[in-house]
């Protein structure tokens, strides 16, 4: 008889159902026999300004020694993001992309007796590295589609090994500012991580928001994760990395893959993070999109969750799936939420000026294809 | 009291050491104040031909996108790959090189009570992964060197749940022909995977071979895993696959993470697939070096292991970390394989003509100076 390899997997893999990206313009582009260069993407918060002429220079002089083994230490990218952030070296954790980070603390850290927590409406990755290891999630109710710290905080028990909180949150946008950061940080006991989630951290605007590694020197069981993928520019590149205490770093270093982040990846973050000019006209052109989409939601009296990140949640209500449909069948590419547990919603990534229109114009003919115009 | 985090990890992270690879160019030109230029490192089995014109090219087009997440689904590779080799493909698994798949496989099949069992000299990383997932590691004792294929067989128990056999090995460069592979294949029960590691599969000339791809239709517990890093010359970017049943394809592909591979890498390594002169040319430059070492090693009295690899394990006596820091000190690295129990050799990368030749004067220099010279 012939064995059934699925019986075969660890108890966590068995049940675990991938994570659903975005769905890729040249898939979209096969599926209907559309021109790429027709199709808008606003499904993976991308950043739409294109990559920093300073990190495209770093990535072609890279190529060079395509043959070679990328420096499995990341010297130079430490050295910097060091130097930015007043850290030491020891401090940092390089991983490919953001993600990798998330799953290697989760598999240092959590076993099949743990307990893992995060609040509902939380980035996909936070549950599914958990599961993979068959260790328990635990999905606090959200407040106001943000996390709810204090019931986070409460959730807390013998069990808990980890806590993950994503600031900003990724798909609902909110935020927390720093003194409700400090209060709940304080009522987590030390044997218990946090894992704070900020790859959106440099689109925030304005004083006041929690500033992870601020924060660091006061909590030793806080891991700061931050990524180049967002408002840096580089997602093709998959970088991301964590400040933590010494201490916390060398167990994540023993378990990350040794060449983690390739060489490319290494050139191009060491370079944008010298071009602040980029960095700058990111948050620019983000704010200012958010405000043209806030504002069209709001002429067309569509609910939406206000956003700190570079992507705005709105509330199409309980047709959202046609609507998504509607949008791909017009060459627009948004991201249904339904596996979030936000059936109504769908969340756009801010664009640049004229794609954000397309998608409005687009929007708004398929609400009125479906009936539900105005 | 402050907490030992060292405690709170899991088991077998406690106890990890991570992989020591081999030591960049740069550090040694930092830490002897060299010119990087004047350093030759022949200790990470890259390939010396330097990349692929038609990887380059489309590398460079592909920077274009930096911006945008990588076709998580990695389809054009997966295509071109299925297509090379006559498979489906729902068979192909990309990963971050082939560590990567090796890990994802690991943490899949693989639990605390688990036992893997590997050969005695084999890759670092197959006790590596064993152990940070916290099962057993089954080191089988080595013939010559080399996998004793009977008894891994024997080793398997009701706990065993992989077996990893490297073919040709590293950091032996040994090798099975295919009917002791497929004698090996048919003793190993269906639950038990065994993942067939191809790293340098590209470098074996000659028939008879085993060649995992032609195995997998008759054994569908076979997972054959291989990479662009060697032959094809792309290390900087970690691009490896495994090619296995859809069903267990199916189970590494919910554990990968989505955007393991990066834009660069998919570019590339489709492209390097058309190349097959870079082919021809990587291992015909890598049976001269092969050669020209073998010679020079047989002049000097020096014993080697017969290697299908793209290294050579030379045996240089109970001084052998002493050797490689003579080698170091005139600019040349190699790799100390003390960490696999070979104490008494160094592994040898096969460079360039010019790279071979510098090796053996620094080799010749330092046993001479060490008062081993003859």
């Amino acid at each position: 008889m012939a064995v059934d390899y699925q019986s075969l997997a660890v108890r966590g893999v068995q049940a675990l159902s991938p994570y659903q990206p975005g769905k890729p313009i040249e898939e979209l582009a096969r599926e209907l026999g559309l021109d790429p260069a027709a199709i808008i993407k606003l499904a993976s918060n991308e950043n739409p300004l294109g990559p920093s002429e300073k990190a495209l220079a770093a990535a072609r002089e890279a190529l060079a020694d395509l043959c070679l083994y990328p420096d499995g230490n990341g010297f130079e990218l430490k050295q910097a993001l060091a130097k930015r952030f007043g850290v030491e070296m020891s401090q940092i954790t390089l991983g490919n992309g953001s993600n990798d980070i998330l799953e290697v603390i989760a598999r240092c850290f959590a076993d099949a007796d743990a307990e893992v927590i995060f609040s509902q409406y939380a980035f996909a990755v936070y549950p599914l590295v958990t599961q993979a290891i068959g260790a328990r999630g635990v999905a606090v109710p959200a407040r106001d589609w943000g996390h709810d710290l204090d019931a986070m905080a409460a959730a807390v028990t013998d069990r808990t090994k980890l806590i993950f909180v994503a600031n900003p949150n990724n798909p609902t946008g909110t935020v927390h500012h720093g003194d409700a950061m400090l209060a709940f940080l304080e009522k987590v006991p030390e044997r218990v991580l946090v894992v704070l989630d900020e790859a959106y951290c440099e689109y925030l605007q304005g004083d006041g928001y929690a500033d992870g590694v601020e924060l660091l020197s006061r909590f030793p069981n806080l891991i700061v994760c931050r990524t180049f993928s967002k408002a840096w520019g580089l997602a093709a590149l998959r970088v991301g990395y964590s400040i933590s205490s010494p201490e916390i770093a060398d167990i994540l270093n023993r378990v990350r893959q040794p060449f983690n982040v390739d060489s490319i990846a290494l050139a191009a973050a060491t370079a944008v993070l010298a071009d602040e000019d980029y960095l700058k006209r990111s948050c620019d052109v983000n704010a200012a999109g958010m405000k043209q989409l806030e504002t069209a939601f709001a002429e067309m009296a569509l609910p939406y969750i206000p956003s700190s990140g570079n992507f705005i949640a709105v509330e199409v209500g309980e047709r959202a799936g046609d609507v998504y449909q509607g949008l791909l069948q017009r060459g627009v590419i948004v991201r249904p939420v339904g596996g979030y547990g936000m059936p109504r919603h769908l969340r756009v990534s801010i664009g640049l000026p004229e794609e954000n229109a397309r998608f409005v114009e687009a929007l708004k003919q398929t609400l009125e294809s479906l009936g539900q115009g105005r």
